[in-house]
């Protein structure tokens, strides 16, 4: 595995920053090193809920494929972004939170192609359980 | 496959209507038939976007998800509720609507657990075009 | 779709015919056409069986892998061989046979993945049931 | 997580040699432990193999699925066997082995249903590195 260049970080950070969802969801990215990248986001049940009051699936596949992403950008070529081929979410809990923390880590970096992985925890004070894991495939795509 | 009941319709959407998640991206459920949902919403790249403009992948996730999750609940009993096992989105192409459509149906509906797919579609006007299709497994679980 | 060159039945054939594997499960090219291919294969429980004496889940994996690989071959450029890069398959029955056949297809043929979905059915006389769905992603390779 | 009764080991391997894929693979049952299983197996391309001279993509499945199923089937009540309800499979590399090595672990053992994870490595002499990484979900059955 090889860091493609110095300025990952904040190449990184500018795309977490363009993605608008991150920005409702109240995520954070709060690691970034080579391979793993991990995002916080609080559970606000009242806009992005599922029926029961917890976080939609949709929410924890939102912070996990992010963190798997931008883990699989941290490795890619300088001019390039990252798109999600295709990802698969085994729900383990409910996303009760309040906080979610995902980790997203890279599997394999291949050339055409990254696989990644990541867990999603319900945070709450000093205890963390696992909500969710996810695998999933990463494809490099020219910035435009 | 059966039709736990004749009142599925109004559990499903008072259950659609609960889920603050579907409110806060304007969707809407369609169509309800026994097996088969259909769940409609805007893109909202202000506020639900990737780095692109486009739909972050977790919108796509989040209809198809629930379009699916709501037909398998179509064929369950009428105190189940239903909870997603597991599921697995293959990305077609870019989230870009500027409605996204989302089809759920029901493969094989067992009495533990239920067998779904879904695709989206970015409908434009007359035109609909496959963005991402689904396949995974709800659980029924009793309602409290 | 395109169909990237007239003799794609000529080299789908060859392919299959150099997997030992589909050769010792006596599996059957039954099906060739455009982003459609459909294998067949009797189910041999002495030999592949799992604890309960149907085939193994393997079995259906490999001829809905192998049937939704040559889908794809079929729609590729005339020199390339695929690979497939990740594939997810749900249960939904066992697989008692005595045939399985697995229909494969092409859900998006890309330039640089194709996506592609299969299902395994039970065939006994003139019943066929499902057995598996398949869904997942190839990759286009240069021959060798 | 907990061990179901004492004599699990004794269950796991009177399951396997039940297999009749396993024996025909070769396939050994090299480790038991709590939640952990691991299968080796070597690569027969001559019965086994896909049309490049390695294994079939469903060797690694084969070992990859039945190491998780063992690892769940390790921590179920005494009188219950297991079925695969989906299992997805990521591949990294060609299974050239010459010796594949399957690692089954549980990710969360639910009283329902038990999510697994799997990793297949290609072993020779003393290197070992990564074929492909499974994802998957097994279920408990009434033993009959």
């Amino acid at each position: 595995m090889k860091i493609a260049f110095n300025g990952y970080e904040g190449k990184l950070r500018a795309s977490f920053a363009a993605q608008s969802m991150m920005r409702s969801l109240g995520a954070r990215m709060v690691r970034v090193a080579p391979g793993e990248v991990a995002i916080e986001a609080p559970v606000r049940a009242a806009e992005f809920g599922q029926q029961h009051g917890f976080a939609h699936a949709a929410v924890a596949f939102a912070v996990g494929d992010s963190a798997a992403g931008y883990a699989a950008l941290s490795l890619m070529e300088e001019k390039a972004e990252v798109l999600t081929v295709e990802m698969k979410i085994n729900l383990l809990a409910p996303a009760r939170g309040p906080l979610l923390r995902a980790e997203g880590r890279v599997i394999r970096a291949g050339r055409r192609l990254v696989v990644v992985g990541a867990k999603v925890l319900n945070v709450d004070g000093d205890t963390a359980t696992e909500a969710a894991v996810l695998q999933g495939t990463m494809i490099p795509i020219e910035s435009g």
